[in-house]
Order: C-alpha cells, then structure tokens, then sequence
C-alpha cells in the first residue's frame, strides 16, 4: 500500500472524462495531441485507483465508487495493544483523598479499582471533582463509594483497534478506556485490566502519523 | 491524492529489483516471460510512487527514499480552525467553587480567563483537584489565585496545523490549548481568544479520519 501523486496529466484526463464520458483512449489522445501509447501508463493508473472505470467497447468512465481511503485503512489496522499504557490500579477501599494524591503520583486521569485481580471500577478526575464540591470529607470516603461499578465501564480488548477504541471514547464521552482480558469463572464471565486506552495515547498516535517518516 | 494497491506483478516486479538492480525494463520483461510494451504501465507505477528508482542507461534499483507517507500529508494539511470548539471563559475574580460548577454546566476540561476581551490565563481540572485536595475555602478563593498566567499558556493559531496542536498538547503534557487572535497595542502583543483545540477534538477527527468514506 503506497500512495500516488496524480500528475497535471492524469488530472486533465480526469476532467475530460468526467466532461465527455464514456470517451474511448483514441479520443483522449486527440484531445491531449498526444499518442495512445503515451496515455497508456496514466490510464493505467486511473483505472488502479479507481478514479476511472474501463468499459470494454464502450470508453473511459469516471468512477462512482466512493475513493478508497487510505486513512481508513490505516487507522483500522491499528490495534489497542500497540499504543495501550499501563493503567493505575487501587483498591477499593482506598480514601478519596489517597486516591487523588495516587492520580497526581502518577500523572494520570483516571484510577482503576480492582478486587483481587478482577476489574471492578474507575474513577476518573471528573469523578473526584465532583465529590471536591460536594463538601464531603475526603478522607473520610473510600473511592469504592464514589467509582463507577462494572458492567457500566465501557471497555477494548488489546486485540479491538483504536479507531473501535476512540470511537468508544467520544460515544460514552469518557477520557480513558480499561484494555481487559475476558476469562471464565463457570458461567461467569471475568475481566482483568491489562491496559488503558486514553484521548492521550490517540493524540500520541496522531502525533506519530504526522511525523515525517 | 489518493491510494493505490499494487497488483501481484508489481509486487514481482519489486521483488525483482531488489535481487537483482540494477535491472533492465527488458531483462525484467524477460524474467517475467511478458513483453516490454506489458510492463510500461507497472514500471510508471512503481517509478511513481518512488518504490523504484529509474537510472538511464543503467537499469531500475530499488528506492532507498523512505516511502512518501500519506498520513504526514493529510495530518499536516488539516488546521486548528477546521477543528477548533467553543471555549469555555469566565472572569479571573470568578470564585473556584463557581468555576468548578461553570466547569460541569459545559461540560469541559479547561476555562479560560480573560480580561477585557484578552487572554490572561488557563484553568483545568488538574488545577481545580489540586486545591480541592489543599484544604483551601473553594467559596472564597477567586480562579485568578490558581490559575495559570500568561506567558506561562502554549497558544495555537487558527491556521497552524492539527498536527503542531497535537505536538504541543503532548510536549507541554496538556488537554487543551487555546486558539489565539493575535494583535498589537502599540508595541505590546495583545492575545484574543477565539477557540480552543483538546485531546477531545483530536480523538474526535481520528474517528472522523476511520470513517469508511
């Protein structure tokens, strides 16, 4: 998968055919006065990037097909666990205020909370903020009281891609995602966090992807 | 600009090069068991996309240029403007328990204090959390006290690219960057707000660049 400039050539074919379609490869020539061997090679490459449609006996056409886009592909080729970061877990019954010096500690946005090795929980700086107005004592509570509960935790899995990942991040208007390894324990299902997904690691990755490399 | 996907003989073709450049477009004909006019348009291709280099007289050799990147391109040439939001902005004498709830009410991560129409300072949830955990009188502290001063706020402008938002976000470790107007009084620069970009706004166009259209 590589990328193509169209050159001043290859566009003006376009407009013709656009302009006179269906138009056969003798009649191109005549109009750019230039031989149909010469065209050959650009027509080639028009008809490969589906920009045109080669109608045999009929002409050029230009293409209805949506233009295949190369970001698309890109993008969704991408997976969580190429760009996932390591999370922060606590314990449930760690206080509040524990808890946000741990967000600090760490320089992260959003805890997680486990009960022995299962995820059941995050709290986020929203979260925390929240709680801050409330007037509560902060060391007083413990993060389990404030945490939103599992099965209401939107999650990836390290083999989703990250478009899935940011897709999820904007719908459920949240900052960061667990990455989890589902398990069974009899018929019940258990989640394991193994990373985190954030708006933090996407603009990383943008970042990368604009980099001239 | 768009994408192309190279076909199994050009892929041959590669292979070949590789082996054996320099090669000859008739020595590659022959190899291949095709005629030389069959491979013009896979040559072009090729040379076009930079994956082969054509040497006269010599032969074709495999491209040591790094392969024109598509990302880079599409990255850089989308602007702070075409994805810049609203910002959120209250007055540095608003107290921080008020900013906190202004903060909820529109549901954002950072507010931006002006004066007189020009842009003195930046507040975000980090700020906010960190005096939540101070123990300081929300009610009687104004965000003027927290907040973080000018010259002290990486700006962005209007025209400056996505790309160079996204660096400066994860360079200067910050979720939202405003969108400046610049001007002058008298020899002093005078900065107006009139946007903001985020780590929400990127997440946002990376879905947008995933979408299959």
């Amino acid at each position: 998968m590589d990328i193509i400039k169209f050159s001043h050539r290859q566009k003006k074919i376009t407009e013709l055919v656009k302009k006179y379609a269906p138009i056969t490869s003798e009649q191109l020539a005549e109009k750019l006065g230039v031989t149909r061997a010469a065209l050959r090679p650009d027509l080639a490459i028009l008809t490969m990037t589906d920009v045109l449609e080669a109608k045999p006996k009929v002409g050029y056409i230009y293409s209805k097909k949506p233009s295949y886009s190369m970001l698309y592909d890109y993008i969704r080729k991408i997976n969580v666990g190429d760009v996932m970061s390591k999370p922060v877990v606590v314990d449930e019954n760690t206080m509040v205020y524990d808890a946000i010096v741990n967000l600090f500690l760490n320089d992260v946005g959003t805890l997680f909370i486990e009960n022995s090795g299962v995820l059941i929980g995050a709290v986020s700086r929203k979260d925390f903020l929240k709680i801050s107005i409330g007037g509560t004592d902060m060391r007083k509570v413990p993060v389990g009281i404030i945490m939103t509960r599992m099965p209401n935790i939107v999650c990836v899995e390290k083999d989703d891609s990250v478009y899935l990942a940011a897709q999820k991040i904007m719908d459920h208007e949240v900052d960061s995602l667990p990455v989890v390894e589902k398990s069974k324990d009899g018929s019940k299902e258990i989640l394991k966090i193994i990373g985190k997904v954030s708006k933090t690691n996407i603009t990383r990755l943008f970042v990368k992807m604009g980099e001239n490399k």
